[in-house]
């Protein structure tokens, strides 16, 4: 059995950074205090969350103000969601989403729409995974409350234009929400061009548990976890400290590697990609052009996604594939149907995701067990060409 | 100025054990792998995700499907109260409540009553901090879907006798949660008894960041965060596993040595109680033998809390008053005032909490400092005794 391992999985998460994992340490045992104590070792917490807000802030184009800290994107999109419903009830409860969202907004809608009489407009998107300006448009209405519009999606790559679409609804007086956990810390972001922006951490280099919603300023809203008052009475709970500032180093690392890494990983994608694609009958998913620098994402037609995702795995590849989560879906991923694709091509599906591990020798090593892996899987399946 | 620090404000916060240390090493860069990925360094995750759930069950007396891990004790109480609202909507929009809750049941209880037309109903208690079963009795109505009472108080250390309340609920039909945020860790906690209860880790030496809500089997909780769906579709989010680990390691390490460490915390805070009450105009709070054993807490007259937490700290020691928390509130403490205190005594409160890393010789030097700290603020103060 191979013992290499090649992990090409960081979209759904990455290893704690160096640079994350060293600036955590001294705030697990040594200034532990609780940032809302009096005492002078409590006074380091609170410096030390006070620089993680002002460097999340910094990357992002937002004053620390408007950095509110959560435990992760899912409690951020959820926030932003709920949070802005609340805000707006007495205007209307009409909604437009790009149907390749996450399902922490995707199910956070569906809980608005099942338990709050929302109504939910989902819009139609190219097969690139674009979504239309003029759609939204036609879409928005006089009880339109939110847009939610992820920044780049997570299984195919496709980096969308929000800040149009931002502008947009800021000309028409509509919140705009965008899920920005799969663009943080990998292509530049301008928080400042949208109402809400949520991240997460552990996408980019921090640890787990930790991610954040930035909130415009002047934007009043409600909180979802309510008690003890912290971050300035939107989001009570003890502040976890290691994980704020692991988070923050690892984003102020990953911006300042960002150029030059992404000039690495956009080469190691494409040959991937070209590789890759040389396989008969595969075909990329999402945008050829605009997409995330390390996210190589195709479908491979006549097999499984899943036995793919194991026969890589035994060679040592990690990867993943939107042809049937984890959560024991037997449905294809939304987002690749959404995207036009047949149900049969769609389970087919193959995510290679690379990071700060990738090396040229590691995409030679996938060129030369993908193709092993999947004449393989094509010689057992009954659906194999002729 | 002296450089030792004693630190006694273990109730609000802990160092991270060394047994939760050294578990989640592993899992922040080598067995990183996100737990809902297919391969085998994902499924590395997995495990330590159930052993960890296994592990928090067989601390409290319950099922590993009953351990649902959250971002801590905030959200766990946040999604106890409003899921059990959401779930009993049909019955009613009774609750009722002890006086003495924290922050995070008290806000959300308030967010019911103002946003969702809920009627609570606040106990009264004795001047111990405990709730009478016969109070509870008489507030219960047709439309109470729920009894909140925390285990243990925070501020006073007083211990309730939440057994019994469960019980009386049980017997009427209506749902009862306990936040056991203060006991879990420190005084043997059965979670089979009570339908909800939520734990924090960081106050037993887990890491800052997760704690859990244990929900009793066959209740069809409804999620807070919608998403993803992790943990068995009731908490979305990718899961925090070296937290998850940690708190895991904290609580069974903590558990471990219960008997022996509050025994000599008993008796280390007794010592301590004896010697602060020799100070004249002093009173203890809480309740004199049902009470947390690391938890000492008094009112000395005649001074301001915040003060003396200043002056403490200039001598290395780390306390708290719960005369004004740092939210900036003038008010004191809703606890000291609800057990009958004036506002003026009220102010003057002091909690000292006792730990893992206290000595003797701590509590030696406590007793030598915290006099002449008193003397000093009497003598600036204009209420100072005659």
């Amino acid at each position: 059995m191979n013992k290499r391992t090649v992990y090409c999985d960081y979209a759904a998460t990455a290893p704690l950074s160096t640079a994350a994992r060293a600036a955590m340490e001294p705030y697990f045992a040594e200034w532990f205090g609780n940032p809302n104590s009096m005492y002078a070792l409590a006074n380091q917490s609170r410096r030390a969350l006070d620089q993680a807000r002002a460097d999340v802030a910094a990357a992002l184009n937002v004053q620390p103000s408007e950095v509110y800290f959560t435990s992760g994107g899912t409690e951020a999109d959820n926030w932003a969601i709920k949070g802005a419903a609340a805000m707006t009830a007495h205007k209307g409860k009409h909604i437009i989403a790009s149907p390749l969202e996450h399902h922490a907004v995707l199910h956070t809608l569906e809980y608005l729409q099942k338990e709050q009489g929302y109504d939910i407009t989902y819009l139609s998107v190219d097969t690139n995974g674009q979504v239309a300006l003029a759609d939204i448009e036609s879409a928005l209405r006089d009880d339109t409350v939110l847009v939610t519009c992820m920044m780049a999606n997570n299984e195919i790559g496709t980096i969308l234009d929000v800040g149009a679409i931002s502008a947009l609804c800021r000309q028409r007086g509509v919140l705009f929400f965008t899920d920005a956990v799969q663009a943080v810390g990998h292509i530049p972001v301008d928080a400042s061009q949208f109402d809400l922006l949520s991240l997460s951490g552990h996408k980019f280099g921090g640890p787990k548990g930790v991610g954040a919603l930035i909130v415009r300023r002047g934007l009043r809203l409600p909180p979802l976890l309510h008690g003890g008052g912290q971050e300035n009475n939107r989001r009570s709970g003890t502040e976890n400290v290691p994980g704020v500032v692991g988070m923050a180093a690892a984003l102020t690392d990953a911006v300042s590697r960002m150029d030059t890494e992404n000039a690495r990983l956009t080469a190691l994608r494409d040959r991937l990609l070209a590789g890759a694609l040389q396989i008969p009958y595969t075909q990329l998913t999402g945008d050829p052009v605009k997409r995330l620098p390390g996210l190589a994402s195709i479908v491979i037609n006549y097999i499984e996604g899943e036995s793919m995702v194991l026969l890589l795995d035994s060679n040592g590849i990690c990867g993943s594939s939107g042809s049937a989560c984890s959560s024991g879906s037997l449905d294809p991923s939304h987002v690749l149907l959404a995207i036009g694709l047949p149900h049969e091509i769609a389970h087919g599906s193959l995510r290679l995701s690379l990071g700060d591990s990738t090396t040229d020798s590691d995409v030679d090593y996938i060129l030369e067990k993908l193709p092993q892996v999947v004449g393989r899987l094509r010689d057992m399946s009954p659906l194999k060409p002729e």
